[in-house]
């Protein structure tokens, strides 16, 4: 990419870390790295080692003369939650390992930033899927088997949750980094999908709704029910909310996966 | 000691911290350490170091087989609070770094050590002060201060805290750390007692009230106003409350200061 300079390191090793941001010196950090496995990462004990090196690459970066920080949370940060959730008003009650680490990064990364007066941003990313996503991912799995003619195992269907197209999370991201906000920021669409709805849309888009099979498969364990952003803090910040319908999302998911076998579909699937 | 085997490390160097827990596999452990620079630990950043610290010790004791981990937090991680703080009811507003690191361990440490299965006990201590304690802290430096015959100048003195006696503190943690109690716990006394009450208290010991300058300093900013623990809880895991007085506890330290000069005094200046 043309004005792009690539480094490359390896975050858990803190000696390196802090050589490579003494070496470049940033003004602005988009920390993204974090332990994704799906499925795994609620769980695994590397949320500890992520947390650990955030917070020492957030004290390098102070200390090399860095002035903006960003980092990435979750809407998972706060667990169930009736109404929408506020940035300034819903309780954080993470209900896995994963949201507890990320939670823990926010809180004493704001508090060390006031302290040394850095511009420290937390955007929580809700329900990010997309283009190039891992295909083991819920939108890129059902959309897999129903392209192999295979029936989909859903859970209850029943959680609902704030899907956003991954193309306008990053453009937001860049957006907010290049502001001056500072303090907890929700990427989100301010618009709830139960898991059904979404399978249920893929299974229609593709013209195989029989495939979908709910309540064939265990909910996880303590899954949040509704997580859904409240976006008015978004809105201000990036002057404008994601603006891609999940169907038009779905519909890119599904020609990515099926390199333009299903093109002639979408159209006449989409609502 | 008899029946004491001492080991040392440095639990910042990740690597000694881990080979010790492997070559000591302690099945109980019990996290006492932090930055604890009277003043300078609020917003020190090395709480993000002892945080980062703490996480990577916690692992390795459970890769190594550990069954129990007691973790140290303090009553700062509630913030400012009405009434008393309570375990399971009042939530966390920590108002420091410190305050910020510790609560973070709380709920990244808990939800791991669900995970893995790992007996984890988080003791809250509240205002701990006795003999041996370092002297600029706030009561050996007014006893130092008054046993010079010294004017103490002293903030509002409206804050109230919860004040332990060490001894108290040491025992309650022996016995939370052989029982099988998980979660967190607070280690006080119930008993709120203001700034402006200890030094009273002792300067009466001492016969030199007129020595208290009260509102002669500046408060810390944002200090809570209130921060006393329900000790419900502590009760019963522990089978009974902190039992030195307030009193008592002073007298001690002023005998421990002024070895032995003041002890004629201390019968007299009881209530």
């Amino acid at each position: 990419m043309a004005g792009v300079r690539w480094h490359q390191t390896d975050l858990l090793d803190r000696a390196a870390a802090a050589r490579l941001i003494r070496e470049v010196r940033p003004s602005h950090l988009l920390h993204l790295a974090w332990t994704v496995e799906h499925g795994a990462f609620w769980t695994s004990p590397d949320n500890l080692d992520w947390l650990a090196a955030s917070l020492h690459l957030l004290r390098c970066f102070n200390e090399a003369g860095g002035s903006r920080f960003l980092g990435i949370g979750s809407g998972a940060e706060y667990g169930d939650c009736a109404g929408d959730c506020d940035e300034a008003e819903t309780p954080l009650c993470p209900a896995s390992l994963y949201a507890a680490a990320k939670s823990s990064l926010w809180s004493t990364g704001r508090h060390y930033a006031q302290t040394v007066e850095l511009g420290f941003v937390w955007c929580r990313l809700f329900q990010v899927f997309g283009v190039g996503e891992p295909q083991t991912r819920l939108i890129p799995s059902v959309i897999g088997a129903l392209l192999r003619g295979e029936v989909v195992a859903v859970g209850s269907g029943t959680a609902v949750r704030d899907f956003v197209d991954v193309r306008d999370a990053a453009a937001a991201l860049k957006v907010i980094l290049l502001s001056d906000f500072s303090g907890a920021l929700n990427v989100g669409t301010g618009r709830g999908r139960s898991i059904a709805e979404v399978c249920e849309s893929i299974g229609r888009q593709l013209g195989r709704p029989e495939l979908i099979g709910i309540g064939r498969r265990q909910d996880r364990p303590g899954e949040p029910g509704r997580i859904v952003a409240d976006v008015a803090r978004l809105r201000s910040v990036n002057g404008e909310l994601p603006a891609t319908t999940l169907e038009d999302s779905i519909a890119d998911v599904i020609g990515w996966l099926s390199e333009g076998k299903v093109t002639a579909q979408r159209g006449q699937a989409r609502p």
